[in-house]
């Protein structure tokens, strides 16, 4: 019913994750009916950046700068090398963690259902990193998923010739968490990892 | 963290409806890593849509062509105008039920709460179109919420010196709707508006 362009506009929306037919449908109308407000300012930030950012060639995050703005830092700990699978999970250490050593991101993980094989993430990459013979510890904050795990055991074995330490994210249970909603996994995790009271 | 052009889109995502932080970065992130796939098309959609669609002058609706490609259908019914509040109501009677009469398109309700009076939606324009004579009836196509009941009882008032007949939409049991899901006043109205069963 619709014009052709707003129709495509929805479709294109609706690409997005988290966005359903429904709510891209929304959201276009809504750009449509103040695009001043809306409409403008999107397809103005959206344009700069297609032009500016890129992927870091060191770590893989997205950033205007190549290499990017953390890989740069000279504050950072050259020796402390963190794993994850996506930015986004970069941008979580940063914003919760405040994590103060570089970053490598593998842009994915293995998967023996999906066919993801070593040589579609960025794993040479990290091997190349680690040879350079400064990384004294590598962190794989990689998820506690089936194939977050997979990935973590892969990435241990091939990092064992290297002389570095390789550490992971405690399991357990989660702050503000609840028992009696725990799954088994967790809670078993968390009893492994049970600590001496101070 | 991320740099400011990234930040900036994430922020401009955010504003869009249906989509909270989390959700747009989430689209934020998912454009920049698939620019070709996800955030050119894009690009291109909003730049065409900016320059192309404009709101219709006759009834409100947002098309390419100004007035809108169903205000210049020569096999609408040109006594039949049913009134909506918004963009997406007339393009779910015409994807839905198939109306086959002209619109008028309000873009928002009367509220005494939140103070939108009547010179805040498109009532003068509704006014003249039936004031021009050809309209036999007026759908009032409202939500059966206070404000759209509100706006749908000043219109009436408001046409009264016209020679149209005034209608609403019926009231009822949604199609596939189980009664005991069904609210009191939804119970009620369905009661009144009993037919005899053919």
């Amino acid at each position: 019913m619709a014009a052709a362009d707003i129709e495509r506009l929805i479709r294109l929306l609706g690409r997005l994750p988290g966005l359903g037919p429904r709510s891209a449908r929304k959201a276009g109308l809504a750009m449509l009916k103040r695009p001043d407000a809306l409409l403008r300012p999107l397809l103005d930030a959206l344009a700069t950046c297609l032009e500016r950012v890129r992927v870091c060639e060191v770590c893989g995050n997205l950033d205007t700068v190549d290499p990017c703005s953390v890989c740069r830092d000279p504050e950072r700990d050259p020796q402390l090398l963190c794993v994850v699978q996506e930015v986004e999970d970069l941008w979580a250490m940063e914003r919760l963690v405040g994590f103060r050593g570089h970053y490598h991101v593998l842009g994915g993980t293995l998967s023996a259902i999906e066919g993801r094989s070593p040589e579609t993430i960025r794993i040479a990459g990290l091997l190349e990193r680690v040879a350079g013979g400064r990384v004294s510890e590598v962190v794989l904050a990689l998820g506690a998923t089936v194939d977050g795990q997979t990935t973590a055991h892969y990435l241990h074995e091939r990092l064992r010739p290297f002389a570095c330490r390789v550490t992971r994210l405690g399991h357990g249970l989660p702050v503000g968490g609840e028992l009696n909603y725990l799954d088994e996994g967790t809670l078993e995790a968390a009893m492994r990892a049970r600590q001496q009271v101070a």
